[in-house]
């Protein structure tokens, strides 16, 4: 639907709430955006064009997270992965969510199609 | 605490579940950074010397956000109000959260410091 995209995978054994998790996506997503341009900004002004569509999707806990990351980082992409200060509810240095992106659609869903949305 | 920050304000009326509202916490994050950028870089940076901190808090409806972005707009703040494209959960169009920041922490809290945490 769109040729480039932003997913953002976050842990769901850590109890975080709505706004936790919310706060934890943004930095996830103003961290891989500056990841992505200064690997390739056309990734970032192709996904700029399409509007900028991001997906936030779940895994169960940190090994899942970890293996995301792991197959993104093989695959060339943009990895933004987030460790809370720990100053509310997770303790510091808690790896919460991981942002994968913007690059082109296609290389994003193959690493993280298998996910589900959050 | 901080010296700069960025507040995100998220409607509460819209039955959202956590997934959606990340998304658009994430796109308001990623919106007001590029305004800020533009109005004052030196917010950015310094917003990024402090950790990027974000605060995610909650308005009961449309009237009360569209309240907390006239004032942010007033006193000069970076101001992203993110309006959905209405793939899922809410009518296209429909105005979500807002992003206010990163900016000088104390006049981000002048508009925002009597709102509940999300």
């Amino acid at each position: 639907m769109f040729a480039f995209k932003q997913v953002i995978v976050v842990r769901r054994d850590l109890g975080m709430g709505a706004g936790k998790i919310a706060a934890q996506a943004a930095h996830a997503a103003v961290l891989g955006v500056e990841k992505a341009y200064r690997m390739r900004p056309a990734w970032v002004e192709g996904w700029r064009a399409d509007g900028m569509p991001k997906v936030v999707l779940q895994v169960p806990g940190e090994a899942e997270l970890a293996d995301v990351c792991a197959r993104a980082e093989a695959a060339g992409l943009p990895v933004a992965p987030v460790r809370d200060r720990g100053l509310t509810q997770v303790a510091a240095g808690t790896l919460t969510c991981v942002g994968i992106g913007p690059a082109a659609a296609p290389d994003v869903d193959a690493v993280t199609g298998d996910l589900r949305l959050l």
